[in-house]
C-alpha cells in the first residue's frame, strides 16, 4: 500500500532549517548511510515527492550555484510537484509540475504517478495541511543535536502521532511515528 | 561531578506546554516508570532545583487547585529557587526561595546547597540563558509523539549538542544530551 511520508531532518527544537534557511546545522553531523531509516533505503520506495517553492529554491541555490543552466542536473528522477504561486526558475529535463493547486488536489495527482510507492513529502510549510486533511501517513525525523531558537517549523500544525519505530543514527535520533487519524 | 541538568517533556516540534500553558498532550502518553531516563532515577540525584514563574504557577493551579493553602504539599523537599520579578503565591513551609538575580549568581547558590548532586533546570524561559554563560551540562528529554505548531519553546537559543544516549519508553523518544561548549 502507498504511504504518503513526511520524511525529515529537524532539530531537537523542531526547525527544518535555520532563520537563513540554510541547513549548516545539519551537514555537520555523523550518521551512517546504511544505518536506521537511512534515506537510501527511504527513497527506494518513492514513486512522487512534493516540496514547498522554498525547499526547490533551496536546491537550486546550493546544487547549482556555480554552474550554468545547461549543466543542472535535478538529483531525483522520480516525478514531483512544487507549490508555488510564483514563477521559479525551470530545471531543463526535470519531472517537475509547478503548481498552485489545492494539496489535496494535488495528492489524487501524486497517488497515481507513484503507483504502489510511496509520497514524499520533502519539506515546506502549507504541505503540512495534508496532516489536518488526512492524507499524510507518516512523519520520520532524523533528530540533530542542536537547538536554534528559530527557524523554519517542523509540521506548524497539531497533529496526533504514534511511535512506531525509533533508534539512534550516528549523531542523529531517528523516529518514525503513525498519524493518528481522528475518529470519522 | 555535580551536573546542571535540564530535564523536561516536549512535543516533538519542540514545544514544554500549549499556548494555554497546558500540558494535555503529555499526560496521555503511557511510559515505563521504571524504563529508560525515568524520572525517579533521575530526581534520585538532584541535590537543587531551579523554575520560572509560569512553571512554579503551573504547579499551583494543578497541584492544589481545589485545596486551601494549609492543605498544600511542595512536591519537592530539595531546595528550589523561583526566578520571578513579581510577588507569587507562597507555599507554606516549602523551601523555595524567589529571586529576581541573575541566573550565572544564583547558579552559585545552587551549586552550594547541591553539593555533589546534581542541579535539575525544571523548565521557564530564561533559564535557557544558563546554556549561553556555560553553565548548562545537560539537556535531557522525553519526546511525546505529537506536534503542537505553537507554545513555549523548549529552549529558545542556539545550542550546541553532543548525543549521548537515547532509549524509547513507552510512547516518549528519550534522549540526553551534553551541552557543548565553545571553545575557550
Amino acid at each position: 500500500m502507498s504511504l504518503t511520508q513526511y520524511y525529515t531532518a529537524t532539530t531537537l527544537d523542531g526547525f527544518i532549517a535555520d532563520p537563513d534557511n540554510s541547513l549548516d546545522w545539519l551537514f555537520t553531523r555523523e550518521q551512517d548511510e546504511d544505518g536506521p531509516m537511512n534515506y537510501g533505503a527511504f527513497i527506494a520506495h518513492v514513486g512522487a515527492l512534493a516540496m514547498g517553492s522554498t525547499t526547490y529554491q533551496w536546491i537550486l541555490g546550493h546544487e547549482f550555484a556555480d554552474k550554468p543552466p545547461e549543466q543542472w542536473k535535478w538529483p531525483y528522477d522520480i516525478p514531483g510537484w512544487v507549490f508555488t504561486h510564483r514563477q521559479l526558475q525551470v530545471v531543463p529535463g526535470a519531472p517537475i509540475e509547478f503548481t498552485s493547486a489545492a494539496v489535496t488536489e494535488v495528492h489524487q495527482q501524486m497517488a497515481a504517478a507513484a503507483g504502489d510507492r510511496n509520497i514524499w513529502i520533502v519539506g515546506g510549510g502549507d504541505l503540512a495541511g495534508l496532516g489536518e486533511a488526512g492524507l499524510l501517513d507518516e512523519v520520520i525525523v532524523s533528530i540533530a543535536p542542536v537547538t536554534l531558537g528559530a527557524g523554519a517549523p517542523l509540521l506548524p500544525r497539531r497533529i496526533e502521532l504514534r511511535l512506531d519505530e525509533t533508534a539512534r543514527n550516528g549523531d542523529l535520533v531517528c523516529a518514525r511515528y503513525a498519524v493518528v487519524r481522528a475518529p470519522g
